[in-house]
């Protein structure tokens, strides 16, 4: 087996979900991840955790969708073994990388809607795990992306495999940073916006559990915006729904989009704008960390998280940036899209330059060239 | 996808498992049973069934127990998650079918050991639910009964897709007779054997968890003997723990082995013989009925079920033989050992012949003969 495959296990157990002996895990598996399956089976048993592993195949779930669909039933009630297998649990491994990212295509929308509602339960049981989701590179995912398997291999282990205890030390750093500012300034030839942050918290996305963060790969800050004005342009493409957007650019004042355009994919743009109040103002301020990110492969897991972009959500804030139950901007979307700061770009916090091109004033290529 | 895999599932789910709307259902998938797997997760949500699918990939066992192996922890606690699963399902169904049937050659044996025992009330929970048994044709089993594929999936589904209800039926006879009957006598040209079976009960194994019989594919009577006496030779082989008997026949004299030889084997069965007082003895007398099963494949699941076959097991009785808790025949083992009743044979119960040449009196060949 791939050496990195293992060395992604590891990640996985020690760093991201911190097990001890004696915890419960869960291990999803989809139909691709076998081999990935197999490294954390062996890392979960050498750290004395109890394995249960689950079969998350994408066609089997397809398959049951269908089934279910043709039955009378509804999925009123939530399936008491899948609770209490997870009520059980200590921690949950998610561990994605289909052999077709297209598998469930054909469940009727409202189909997969009554599933996920009657799921609710189930995955709140979840979420108060110790879960983390990962990904296994698979052909299908790196055909998602446009690469080959083995450029896209090196590409997930490249965001994977950090040094992640340092990363989150330099992440913490600007969390600092965000959560005694004001007012965020961002700055690119086409970008000239201002967001207050006042009284808001960073959340420092290191992939660890220990960080309440969730996800590997990780790497990024993010905030949840209070207020908003300028023009801000969008330079990296994203696909939301099937249509892909590129080239957005948006025009907010006071915390409200009151302008747009996009090269691409204007008018599906222009729905979600338009899917509720809190569509047209923003829910996230996040910015990219992770060095082993270094291209759009239109997958937002590993995209926002790639180092030198700045990533703004319209719609939803999440609850973690928001102390002392302040409310955030509320909305049924959350939709991220994404700007290249490598060049021309400057990232002000109360008037003091941390990032310059892409490069944070703490990285020595910063600190070497002469102040503005 | 090959009609018989959806015609195996509906079997499993309607006749075996019986399952009905809002039931929590287990499907546990071996690594070569992926499409199995989608066929049953389908006709489970056809049926209305709560569907949990876990993950049962003989490689991903093997990482885990080489890793808890290695660590420094003992397997003294059940897996909380794993139980409560199991106490909150209604059906387990075990799709067998795995890619190499040596996947876990390499497990240590103590290891494997230790995990059993940590499993025991796991395995209990699970015993105590619907359970069900099946094997979907994969190449590694193809291989292992040293046929091409395309064959052995006949041969499988053969074996699987019967009219079980009349071979239920007919089952149904045999078991009166023998629930009824005193003394079996087998003759062929080389056995003469006489077993007691005065107050025993015999099994209908259907396929059927309504029967309480767990395997798909089924098809056997069994009791267990309370008596033995006379010679029987075993013309069918059998690998146990690795070593083939073939051509083995035992002298039994007030129920004890009291004379053995093997053409092929013979140190091996001395060894099981000597394993305790009661691995001399018989435990069971089994009825092959299944007429799809032309042909022995050295796995045990197939071969009692073979039409025209009876099999004698040395060791354990079956608890279910022994009506108002009757102690039957205690060991460690328990060894079914086939004889084949094609030829010159006589199946006759007190007096009464029941089955001649492997057929029995109510079948058409059979009473077309005349008496002997």
């Amino acid at each position: 087996m791939d050496e990195r495959i293992h060395e992604h296990a590891a990640v996985l157990v020690d760093w991201s979900a911190r097990i001890d002996p004696g915890d419960n895990v869960v291990v999803s598996v989809a139909e691709g991840a076998h081999e990935l399956g197999v490294a954390v089976a062996e890392a979960v048993g050498e750290r004395g955790g109890e394995l249960l592993a689950v079969n998350n195949a994408a066609e089997l779930s397809r398959a049951y969708l269908q089934g279910r669909a043709a039955s009378d039933t509804d999925f009123a009630d939530p399936p008491a073994h899948e609770l209490a297998m997870l009520e059980a649990a200590d921690v949950y491994l998610g561990l994605g990388g289909g052999r077709n990212t297209a598998a469930t295509a054909d469940v009727p929308p409202e189909t997969r809607q009554a599933a996920r509602r009657g799921q609710a339960e189930v995955r709140e049981a979840r979420l108060a795990t110790d879960w983390v989701s990962t990904v296994h590179p698979t052909r299908s995912l790196a055909q998602q992306a446009g690469m080959s398997f083995e450029a896209y291999q090196e590409f997930v282990y490249d965001a994977v495999l950090r040094d992640w205890e340092s990363l989150a030390e330099e992440m913490a750093q600007l969390k600092r940073i965000l959560d005694t500012g004001s007012t965020v300034h961002i700055e690119t030839p086409t970008t000239d916006l201002r967001l207050s942050i006042t009284g808001r918290t960073a959340v420092n996305s290191t992939a660890s559990v220990a960080d309440d963060s969730h996800n590997l790969p990780s790497g990024e800050v993010f905030t949840a915006p209070a207020d908003a004005n300028g023009t801000v342009s969008f330079d990296l493409p994203r696909t939301v729904d099937g249509t892909r957007l590129e080239g957005v650019t948006l025009t907010i004042e006071n915390n409200e989009v009151v302008d747009y355009a996009a090269d691409q994919g204007e008018a599906t743009l222009g729905e979600l704008l338009e899917t509720d109040d809190g569509a047209s103002r923003l829910g996230e301020l996040g910015i990219g960390m992770n060095h082993g990110i270094d291209r759009i492969t239109d997958r937002i897991l590993f995209d926002e998280k790639m180092a030198e972009t700045v990533h703004l959500a319209i719609g939803r804030a999440y609850d973690a940036c928001l102390p002392g139950g302040e409310a955030g901007n509320g909305s049924a979307i959350h939709v991220d899209l994404l700007a290249d700061m490598r060049a021309d770009s400057r990232l002000t916090v109360d008037g003091e330059v941390i990032q310059r091109n892409g490069i944070f004033r703490w990285e020595n290529e910063f600190t070497e060239e002469p102040a503005d």
